[in-house]
């Protein structure tokens, strides 16, 4: 059990519906605070969180996609256009882990969210992928899709789907 | 992070296909493995698991459900009877939790697997089910089911399905 590799836990997060970036949804923050609580624990050196933001393509051509965020320093270097554009998304989660002392990695792709988590959980081969879900009902599922589904079906690795609380979600249940 | 109960995690555990009981499946087992090795790592005081063992029912009105098995020494009292009729294939896991330090729980219900696993989540309320998956694909899957398809449907908590290594996989995959 000792000595051994922290276990890599990628954990897919976006931006939230109601209050844009770079706000968290309802559904990654809980998914990540429940990764917290009830896995990493005070184990916080067995563990490295790899988080992974999928942006759905626009006009702009906007293609800096290989930077890696693995400290808070690593966002006040970030360009005041890509700020704009909502990459501080993911500092959210990276100071929550430097304040913690677990470390992670965090970066940024283009594409449709559930296509590209399993194409990155296929490159680098986590442990684990937790994903947030709104847990949606059947019919509303038919409009939205739900990219937790499609994971659990096609990722390479174990997933787990973690569903918001009750008392977190909205009154239109598809935002986030 | 700290002070927090136990991370309570419920295993559904089945025995294996070929070698019958007591011996556990190959599923089962790699569940077992990978919880211990990803989650509990060393934090074992961190975490309960709670075994589940479903038994499909048979004709001879076997109905001694309500015992619950936490350490080696509970085996010992367990009656002839009840050890030819399988009930020590939850001895293998609580024997492992034991060695380790982890605490745990094991105890044995009748009726259909799935049902019966997702009745218990409900009753039991733990943070995480895991359960064990041969991998099978979709032609196979037709014909003899799938528990984990189902937990991770219709079970009240976040569930994690571990499918069988490869290597692991017997010649005939619908074995474990």
């Amino acid at each position: 059990m000792e000595g051994a590799e922290a276990t890599r836990i990628m954990m897919g997060v976006n931006e939230s519906t109601i209050k844009g970036y770079p706000h968290a949804s309802i559904s990654s923050r809980g998914a990540f605070d429940w990764t917290l609580q009830k896995i990493v624990r005070s184990n916080t050196s067995g563990f490295k969180l790899l988080f992974l933001h999928v942006q759905v393509p626009d006009e702009d051509g906007f293609d800096d996609m290989d930077s890696l965020y693995a400290s808070p320093e690593d966002f006040k270097n970030m360009k005041h256009r890509d700020r704009t554009r909502g990459l501080h998304l993911l500092e959210y989660f990276v100071n929550r882990c430097h304040e913690i002392g677990v470390a992670c990695e965090a970066w940024i792709k283009k594409g449709d969210p559930k296509e590209v988590i399993c194409h990155e959980v296929k490159r680098v081969q986590p442990d684990l992928l937790v994903v947030g879900s709104r847990g949606l009902g059947p019919f509303q599922r038919v409009f939205v899709g739900t990219v937790s589904e499609f994971c659990q079906k096609h990722a390479e690795c174990p997933v787990i789907s973690i569903k918001r609380r009750a008392d977190e979600t909205p009154q239109d249940p598809v935002d986030d």
